[in-house]
């Protein structure tokens, strides 16, 4: 529910992955009671309410126990479900999983974070979005969610990176600056820290993690596909049509690679329990991707090994002092 | 001084732009006194100091009166010069205009102004970089700027975004939520809002203007550029040569358009004089595109059009109430 695609296209879509995923994986969707027939022969569960796209956050969640996010959550902290992958209303999302199944030890306020294509590796982003302002505390530990991330990932000593606007130490607002310090200083870091990293070499690839506050870094990510569908419009129109179709796998895989709701959407770190934020907007296709990575997530006990990360870094730390 | 070229090269550059420019325009460069030689046949003003990139700029313009910016910029307010381009340090260039020149009257702080590629029409973006954080008068102050400044360019009622990370009214942080209220309501307005601008979205050039505060305008700016050295980078990798080279022109073209550092470089719009700031790492043709288009200002009598713009607007609200 929340999704700008009907109901049916999704619980189609869903129907179509079901065969293809390891033995044993089951999709549960969850939503309104009217669309349970569509969902065949999916096992469905009804939501008596959902939460609307333009709805205020923390006053729908009072409201609307009954949600599908609301559902979704609970099942997900019971452990019916393993993961949980929504394209609803962020900040109820945030919300209900802080609340229902709380974050992990050290850290204050999830993040989302999302892979970026860049001229190297893939880039881990965050936060996209799941607050809209962040103290200097917030920033360090989502570096530490973001480092931890990225070890599960198997690079051994990830670089991180702050997104500012400009790369000397003095750069941004005071809560950047404090960033800033706290991780060149940290003690026993189990990341190196490449300092502030302007949107010009972003891209370059040269840090595994970049941090960011929730509205900075959504801008960044939106500004991004915003550009990347410019220039290939760009681009199309500048290839004469019969050279394009030559170029026709390339450009499309470009594109798809670009368009960064084809990416597997967001996870939201920080919280014990896999959730996946995809966009309001996902294409049916983008949505099936959020699931398979959930599914990929969930296979290899990915919120076990963040944590058992987030507790070396926090026993490192203390052996140091 | 300040610009990541040497002196001497974009001295080269402006000496050889010189014949091409209107009779009666002249360049007049200013700098550290070795250079004068470098700079022949044009008119050199020597300037004892220079303000380095990473000096705190308030610190920076207390101790060195005779640096570069400063010595222009007084030039600029006694009127030996009719516009002042400068590759150096923004904070310092910001400050020293606000205190040598000052702003226009009804304006508090200056913005940076700078024209970006949409699917339609250039979109004026401010503020890219002159002040970090923003209240909710100043994004309503920049509005009006950037309606002047399109009016000025013959645009009869420009459309006005705020760049957000949703389009829904109560997005974002309380100061964009504040100017989106003022925006709305505002009495008499010389310019159509259109609310919240999404990143995903402004690059279909829906709209003329779009204000942001300048952490995040800068931001969004190097984030645009890159990304497009991403694309372009792919495009040009997935193009086999032989195709490229048939496509040569069109790809430079794409790239030139895109690269902003192409563009005439950012306008310090609200202050009483032409400024315009090119970003360090210009190449000296970013360089003479920024002095064209500061003679184009010049030539126009610009700084008394948006002055007359701004006190319109004034008026029909002043008579509204």
């Amino acid at each position: 529910m929340g999704s700008s695609n009907e109901p049916p296209l999704l619980l189609k879509a869903l129907a179509a992955l079901a065969p293809e995923l390891p033995d044993g994986v089951e999709i549960v969707p969850i939503g309104a009671p009217q669309y349970e027939e569509a969902a065949h022969p999916l096992r469905y569960v009804k939501a008596a309410q959902s939460i609307e796209m333009d709805e205020h956050p923390l006053l729908a969640l009072r409201r609307k126990k009954d949600a599908s996010i609301c559902v979704g959550m609970r099942l997900l902290k019971e452990g019916a479900i393993d993961a949980f992958v929504s394209a609803g209303n962020t900040g109820a999302l945030v919300s209900s999983a802080k609340m229902i199944l709380s974050t992990l030890p050290g850290i204050l306020r999830p993040a989302l974070l999302a892979l970026m294509p860049t001229k190297k590796n893939p880039l881990a982003v965050l936060d996209v979005g799941a607050n809209v302002q962040g103290k200097a505390t917030h920033l360090v530990q989502f570096a530490l969610i973001g480092a931890a991330y990225s070890k599960a990932r198997g690079i051994p000593k990830p670089s991180i990176g702050i997104l500012n606007i400009g790369s000397e130490a003095l750069k941004g607002t005071s809560e950047l600056r404090l960033a800033y310090r706290e991780l060149k200083h940290f003690k026993n870091a189990p990341f190196e820290f490449a300092g502030n990293i302007e949107g010009t070499s972003v891209f370059d690839g040269n840090v595994d993690v970049l941090v960011t506050d929730g509205f900075t870094g959504n801008i960044f990510l939106k500004t991004a596909e915003g550009i990347a569908s410019l220039i290939l419009d760009r681009v199309n129109a500048h290839i004469p049509r019969e050279e394009l179709e030559k170029l026709r796998p390339q450009v499309n895989d470009l594109q798809r690679h670009l368009h960064y709701a084809e990416y597997p959407g967001a996870l939201l770190a920080g919280v014990k329990g896999i959730v996946i934020k995809c966009h309001g907007y996902s294409t049916p296709q983008a949505f099936v991707n959020g699931v398979k990575e959930a599914v990929r997530l969930a296979s290899e006990n990915f919120i076990q090994i963040l944590q058992n990360k987030l507790d070396q870094f926090h026993i490192r730390r203390l052996k140091s002092e």
